[in-house]
């Protein structure tokens, strides 16, 4: 499948390079077609990898990865263009972190709405799925990295779209995808990103992960 | 040991059961002393249990439970007194849900502040921990309902206090008690409820918890 991904930090270049490893054809998208992270990336992952702007990566893909940082994420879909979006599944994993008052961040947005409710605003014609935005990007693409049984939450109001991105998910070495329902639901998985930060600090790792028990 | 807890609905009468089948003498707080939700429930819990006014209960405990409603919370504590709390483990189990916009309820103070951080302001002299708010009431007294490895939380300032309520929890049941931090990490699991609430309606069960795989 063609996966356009958005945003070239560790994040984008994480699940790029574990798109490529199961078979897919990957651009990554920046500001300027000419990043040099993405540079160093599709150097990196062989004839499958390619680079671009925003707009080349979004209208390549098939699928497309919103890894830019919560901040610049409404942006950077703007410049990806709605054109390029419309009627693909848009799968959101980025957090809306304000590191502007110091550490620990806290989010620019909670509790009444959530990034990925405004992206789904903004863009009425993109298939909004927000997921993987609750664990380390190394967990994301190797889900057993992270020992015992642990989980990943979906979220998004089109059921093709979630169901397309639950079998990307699922070769990522998911076992347990939990539909948490409508994009109103990804309030909840952006509002762990406060108590993740913290069990980061409490475990000494960043290789923790969610699990329900139930 | 004696226990004071405020509040008699489902949270303080399962608490103050789980709490006198354990050994302690209880006594259940409320606006007014002949509340009939703590009479019936002393009827039914045998001499350890009694009831009174916030103020009775609280100074009666050595440790004092908050299970009342988080939007009335600070007023029930000022009504407990001060003086009464002053020294003692407080241990705050309310969520600030804000029930008055519909449902899922949101949170009427979140990212930036904490109702236990609002409590531990206003009754300096009081040791506030944060646990148990993140459940269901059955779990929080019987963990082993729900099945495999699930966690609890802490969060305060005062290394004994947290000690003392810790072993409280081993009595429980909880094996694991993850420990965040001060009385801010209560940011993250009051920013819990938004999630939890969805996965109550996910998995058709509040007998649910979080686990931490690490």
């Amino acid at each position: 499948m063609r996966i356009g991904i958005l945003g070239t930090g560790v994040v984008g270049q994480t699940l790029g390079t574990g798109l490529v490893k199961l078979g897919h054809e990957v651009k990554l998208g920046s500001r300027t077609a000419t990043n040099e992270n993405a540079s160093k990336w599709v150097r990196s992952n062989g004839p499958n990898a390619s680079q671009g702007t925003f707009a080349d990566a979004a209208s390549f893909g098939e699928i497309v990865f919103n890894c830019t940082s919560g901040e610049v994420s409404l942006a950077a879909l703007r410049s990806a263009g709605a054109e390029n979006l419309a009627g693909k599944p848009l799968v959101d994993v980025a957090n809306p972190l304000d590191f502007s008052k110091g550490m620990p961040p806290t989010l620019t947005v909670c509790n009444t709405d959530s990034l990925a409710e405004q992206i789904q605003a903004a863009f009425p014609d993109a298939k909004v799925v927000k997921t993987l935005n609750t664990m380390n990007a190394a967990v994301m693409v190797t889900s057993s990295i992270v020992p015992g049984e642990h989980d990943v939450f979906i979220s998004g109001n089109d059921a093709d779209a979630k169901a397309r991105v639950t079998q990307l998910l699922h070769a990522f070495g998911w076992k347990h995808v939990v539909d948490l329902g409508d994009i109103t639901t990804a309030r909840g998985t952006e509002m762990l990103l406060p108590i993740w930060l913290r069990l980061w600090g409490a475990f000494k790792t960043p290789q923790i992960n969610f699990h329900i028990a139930h």
